[in-house]
């Protein structure tokens, strides 16, 4: 059986809040959360045993904010612009013309095949270890057009402390996104206390190779795995390997990771973060080309999902800037 | 920096066994592996953060026998007698007649088709729940042909050991297996305290479908990853996403596996368990069918791979039956 967590050690200051979730404004999203670790974690018939606590969340739009653009495209932007000096023909050839001159408009209305050619030129034909160091000179330097921030700190502070929450009582934290897995091992780790091997993603075919002697992993151009839609669970099972307690998502392509977690047997929460906030951030659902919400809005309260509403639920977005 | 383990709780017992491989002679192998772990998690320049000690293991050959055929392929072929009655027409096709008459040699020696079309009619058309609902029973109820034991009591004692021994010092311990990862995953976490989520396996591609509102993962007829050789690189890319400090392995299969982890910066420990001993267990490595082991033995040793030598290094094979 397993025990309650432990009181965090007391200290010599006084008033120390014990509050897990002190972003969250008092409401039935908070008090979801808070009531499902409880009875998953604390002697009850509920009780989930340590093993099987594994949380998974989707990142676009759950973790970290994903407009006007998803962030792993602004990436690739700025990647074409960096290797446009080795390719002066870009210069009159979209899509790449139009990201060189700034007509985002134009990339953005290209076709699949343009923004297949845009990755494909930011994300293969080098070694996976090369990728890591870009993505991470790339986070280092790049600042989102609005906010001016890094993009990691474009991060929701509620969701950081649903994150360490959920780890102080026992559950393993997983990503689950439609975003490159490559794009997001190499800052997670820091960013959301997320390792490596709790990171499950989109992923292209990689070859080993042995070059002068030293083992390298070649990013190849074919798509191995979508993390999205139906992909989400098959990510799910091919990495993680057993059905998640509680799952988070925000848009239409977690719903089949919502589904595949809240309809197995036991205790399940599904959460769906509902973009509301125009404000402090953006307002968005059913008619979005990014991160569209539409049947997670009309099923998921039948289904028991908990709707976050951001601007009511959350009392700040991002975390306090260092 | 790293602090030294937390010495064992003190109990009243006298001369309770501190040794953390009891099972392992003095010799260099057990030399190795001790001052390796030592260096790795105690003050000194070598020292591994925490959230970097990831251990690889090999299963066929490396944590459980091999002979006188994989385990898995006796589970196919048990499955194969299993499904006989609904298939009247395998009396008389091969491979299945052969199967079915316990003509081993004949599948043996079938091509590989017949060999694939064992597999295929044995792990894939069911739903992954069902698979392993399936392994579980055939765990419980099949007994290896020479030993009668059941099939998770045909592991290494010894290498129980270092499983527990790596994990108590901060390692975090994975399967990197050319076994099917539906095969290991219902299982392991028992007999060596390895969850799925840290099981890496070949594995076919699944497909999420929502059948009458339930959803299942269909098992489909093709091969989404062999996790063996110039694969397991890929496979502990695709589902750890750093590289390991230590490997255990003992076939060929294993060798771009310890070149990957051995090859990388910083302390690394490679190691080979040698298949020497004919009387308790099986002696073979560079004829062999099964777990062949010869381009390890040439250059291992000037790679500073350990070499473990079953027959001189291990006192005892299996454990205690119960």
């Amino acid at each position: 059986m397993a025990q309650a967590p432990a009181a965090p050690p007391s200290t010599s200051q006084p008033a120390v809040s014990t509050d897990p979730l002190p972003s969250w404004n008092e409401g039935p999203a908070r008090k979801a959360i808070l009531d499902f670790v409880a009875k998953t974690t604390q002697q009850s018939g509920d009780v989930v045993p340590p093993a099987e606590r594994i949380a998974v969340f989707d990142n676009d739009g759950t973790l970290w904010a994903e407009q006007p653009m998803y962030f792993q495209l602004a990436f690739a932007l700025d990647r074409v612009k960096a290797l446009a000096p080795q390719h002066p023909e870009w210069k009159t050839k979209q899509p790449f013309k139009g990201v060189l001159e700034g007509d985002l408009k134009s990339v953005i209305a290209s076709d699949e095949s343009g923004l297949m050619q845009i990755i494909a030129v930011s994300h293969v034909g080098i070694t996976t270890d090369e990728f890591a160091t870009i993505v991470t000179d790339w986070m280092a330097s790049a600042r989102h057009p609005i906010t001016k921030r890094p993009y990691n700190q474009m991060v929701y502070q509620p969701m950081l402390e649903v994150l360490t929450y959920l780890r102080a009582n026992g559950y393993k934290t997983f990503v689950v996104s439609g975003g490159g897995v490559e794009f997001m091992r190499p800052w997670m780790e820091r960013t959301y206390g997320i390792p490596p091997e709790q990171v499950v993603g989109s992923r292209v075919k990689v070859k080993y190779e042995v070059r002068d002697g030293t083992p390298v992993l070649l990013k190849l151009p074919d798509i191995d795995l979508n993390d999205d839609k139906a992909g989400k669970p098959v990510g799910i099972h091919q990495v993680i390997g057993r059905r998640p307690v509680i799952a988070f998502g925000n848009s239409d392509g977690d719903f089949e990771m919502l589904e595949w977690t809240t309809s197995a047997k036991g205790p399940r929460l599904g959460v769906i973060v509902h973009h509301t906030d125009a404000e402090r951030e953006w307002a968005y659902d059913r008619d979005s080309s990014i991160g569209r919400l539409n049947r997670g809005l009309d099923e998921g309260p039948a289904r028991g999902w908990v709707i976050v509403d951001m601007k009511s639920d959350w009392k700040v977005i991002y975390p306090v800037q260092p």
